[in-house]
């Protein structure tokens, strides 16, 4: 198999540094330098912590009230569909996984390939193909909708079958990719009496990963094992300044899913024209299925844009949306050259 | 006993919502309205974040590096006194030393009175009063050092001894409040065969607990367990900028050390003016113990001034800086007059 060099870059997307120690700080251009396609995150952030005319105001200095930390699940529940007393903010999706998976006992299964973190979050889960999924019958099951790095998404209906088929053990949905399909959210199905959990991730959709803000959504009585766990103010002034005005602002919300799925459309047109295959339900990422992703990866990453490759699967290379038009023919000229 | 009305502020201090909810939004005076005194937080905060000349860039939007994260501890460390791979920042102490109390089991002790999560850290630990401290031997042992709330202090040869008197168990120092005294921490007899474990706080000596920034400084092996726990970026990017540049500052650090303590010297005056005696070495916050306490909280409270009470001890009070001369000149009127 046509490998290529991809092994710092198979752990998560994201890691400019290392492409820059690796391949040069400015591999062959101008001032603008690396172009990074590795990650799923929206490359249009939610604007307000740039918009000079109207700064948020953050304050440092004060531990946040307790008020206001349910002031942002409040905000971020009438986003997921849900009672706010439902959900529970976390410092970070992945921090909240663990935390998560620490309090649920084997026997239980993760779909795979998806997130990584998804195969450490309960001890002794065991990874299973997605056509093997009724192995799982009768234990705990934990998934993402729609998936990483593939974009599958399920309907919904077919998650309540699952559902249904859990026995003793929980499902585990991770919406991380999710605010995109508003309508394929389960969340609306959690209850007190449902072994069903849903996790959410804020940094993605609103492109604020640095934010680390995610949220548990499941029955009350575990999200309140949960809080004890993480004990008062998990989440930081400015993270919960910004991720309460982020939610609140229903018109960028709903404008943005229609620009984000213009920006897959315009990303699949210029793999297309290239022999490339892209798919996926997520308009936030693309996979694409060659034998020369590795060779791609590396030719790609020379002219300075990168991508995300997979270890366990060198066939495959996953690309994010480009920020704009002059991003996008950046790609496009590096795929023609090479 | 006369203990007045207390009962929303026991749990922690800082609740100015609760105070405004139960004693007005402005008791009895001008736009100033509440005066904070029931934390133990540096009311002069490390002033980058409203320097106007030099504002710290954040990018909100990335993922932090691990770069990044390795950077803040190294700086961090340097301030503690030890290597940097003894020291594993996490999202607040609060939530650092649930999850390592989640790592160590019984039997174990917690001095009390002392900081509230102390208790709640290490599953069946019992409390121990500092008298009694003997009793510990051989176990687990957690305690504060200086103290919240009474600011007493261990010299450092008295926590070597109980280090060595801990047999199969942990010597878990929580130093929140440890920066006024560097001489004082044994964060340097920290190694990977020495049962010791040292908690430190950002947010407190440098006024910003909005940040929740906290390390954990122990054997090596422990930090990889507790790293794998929290996953990848555990700290947000505000939060991680304005740390590395604190920790940085250490010409800051230094004058703030002088300062605090003479901020002390006159909270101590304006404290015995009015008959009463403050103790502790922590110059951050003074306890008071007096049969009056819980009258003199809600007279305060009434003229706008929040301290804080403690459920299980109604005769204390704990005092933390004034802000400023203007503050503490409305304390000693608020304290005369009543």
């Amino acid at each position: 198999m046509t490998q290529g060099f991809t092994q710092p870059f198979t752990g998560h997307g994201g890691s400019l540094d290392a492409a820059r120690a690796w391949f040069g700080a400015r591999p062959d251009h101008g001032p603008e330098c690396w172009i990074d396609l590795s990650t799923g995150i929206n490359p249009h952030a939610w604007p307000s912590p740039w918009r000079e005319a109207e700064p948020l105001e953050i304050d440092w200095r004060r531990l946040p009230e307790e008020s206001e930390l349910r002031a942002l699940e409040t905000v971020a529940a009438a986003h997921f569909g849900l009672s706010p007393d439902h959900v529970c903010a976390v410092p970070g999706t992945e921090l909240g996984m663990r935390m998560v998976g620490e309090m649920i006992a084997a026997p239980a299964f993760h779909l795979a390939p998806a997130y990584r973190t998804h195969g450490e979050m309960i001890a002794d889960s065991r990874p299973l193909a997605r056509e093997a999924i009724d192995e799982a019958d009768g234990a705990s099951l934990i998934l993402a909708n729609p998936n990483n790095p593939d974009g599958h998404l399920f309907d919904s209906e077919t998650l309540f079958g699952l559902l249904a088929r859990r026995g003793e053990g929980w499902l585990i949905v991770d919406e991380a990719f999710a605010d995109t399909h508003p309508r394929q959210s389960v969340a609306r199905a959690i209850a007190d009496d449902c072994p069903l959990i849903v996790l959410r991730s804020f940094g993605k959709f609103f492109g604020l990963a640095g934010a680390r803000v995610g949220f548990v959504l499941g029955p009350r009585p575990l999200l309140a094992r949960l809080r004890r766990r993480m004990g008062a103010w998990p989440i930081s002034a400015g993270a919960l300044t910004l991720a309460r005005a982020a939610y609140a602002d229903t018109d960028w919300i709903a404008d943005m899913r229609d620009r984000l799925a213009d920006d897959a459309d315009r990303l699949d047109a210029v793999l297309r024209t290239h022999g490339l295959s892209p798919r996926g339900a997520c308009p936030l990422f693309r996979l694409v299925e060659t034998p020369q992703a590795g060779v791609l990866f590396e030719r790609l990453a020379r002219q300075g844009i990168l991508t995300r490759p997979f270890a366990e699967h060198p066939d495959r290379l996953r690309f994010g949306l480009a920020a704009d038009e002059s991003e996008l023919a950046r790609l496009d000229r590096a795929l023609r050259h090479g």
